[in-house]
């Protein structure tokens, strides 16, 4: 624990601020692992209160409806997944060769958007896919193609390798045609290699 | 012009239900001509009423309004390409190679989801693209990669080569990214010749 400041410091923001933002934080944790356990339609504002040991009048406090908890949900999880990416274990982190990395990238975007569907789903009109959350995706991909070799154009690449990934791609394969999830990834893996082994420059990858 | 019957015929429609059926044809020609040449945010129904050669009130009669009428052109459109995909001219139609068929299918299947999905914007509520035009596409594509010896999972490969080609992924790339067209196209072309070419069991298409 720091020693408390006799004067509040200019830059940091005063006590009851920083609660807000830790009990938000706390909120959303909760939040977060009720839904990825339970799945976004089950989840009440009860039972993301009681697993926060709060009362459920906090919850709408902070945001307002369901649907804003939701949305909330939604941008947590985003961020969170973006910094396994950037920086947590590999092989979705770094550390582990670009083909591994590139795997287990496509397996964690197939699950975080499926989850992130239902998200947006249930966030209503406070639910929108953002733009740089696709464009994180989009520069990760592409760097990754990079790494591994892959010559053309990339960012065209990139896109056309996380197209079957993409909400509206995913749910036409997974509600519409009912594919099993296993089978929709293993032939996205059979894509990857497609992409990443039809470079003239370099042998297909196993 | 055949011979006038003197009882009308059990399953001949009516002549006037066969006028009808006649003018609303001539109406949808008209339009979708219009819709090609303009765009579809630019014709109007007194566009379409003066270039078919009636009353905007026959148009209004028809359709109901200029939603339902860009539905009807959505609709006619649809059917219109399918039919040069089973039987119109190659290499879009039989005939072509099967590698000279996925490439026109490719180029084709661009352009017209394009203008589909202006006409989906402009017909609002009575404009949704339809599974069995979506069911078309990909069985076609799926029969092509069949053709060109591609082994694996084909309906996954098929909605793989597809998806960039799919509204919301065009939409993403063309409006959000800013690629030009001839750059997206390229790309796909480039997608397809791996998908294909990736097959340990050939050679790659050049």
């Amino acid at each position: 624990m720091s020693e408390p400041h006799l004067l509040p410091l200019l830059d940091a923001p005063p006590a009851e601020r920083r609660d807000a933002a830790r009990n938000r934080e706390l909120l959303l944790d909760a939040a977060k692992s009720l839904v990825e356990r339970c799945g976004p339609r089950s989840v009440t504002m009860d039972a993301v209160a009681a697993a926060a040991g709060v009362g459920k009048g906090t919850v709408f406090r902070r945001f307002e409806s369901r649907e804003g908890l939701m949305a909330a949900v939604l941008d947590h999880s985003e961020t969170d997944w973006q910094a396994q990416v950037m920086s947590g274990p590999p092989p979705l982190g770094p550390g582990a060769d670009p083909w591994d990395r590139l795997l287990a990238f496509g397996r964690s975007r197939l699950e975080t958007t499926l989850l992130h569907a239902e998200l947006i789903r249930e966030a209503g009109r406070a639910g929108t896919r953002s733009y740089a959350a696709y464009s994180f995706v989009a520069m990760h991909t592409r760097y990754l193609l990079g790494e591994l070799g892959v010559t053309g154009d990339l960012p065209i690449l990139a896109t056309a390798l996380l197209a079957p990934l993409e909400a509206p791609i995913l749910d036409q394969q997974v509600t519409i045609e009912g594919f099993p999830l296993e089978r929709v990834h293993a032939g996205w893996v059979d894509l990857a290699r497609r992409i990443v082994g039809g470079d003239a420059t370099r042998a297909p990858v196993d």
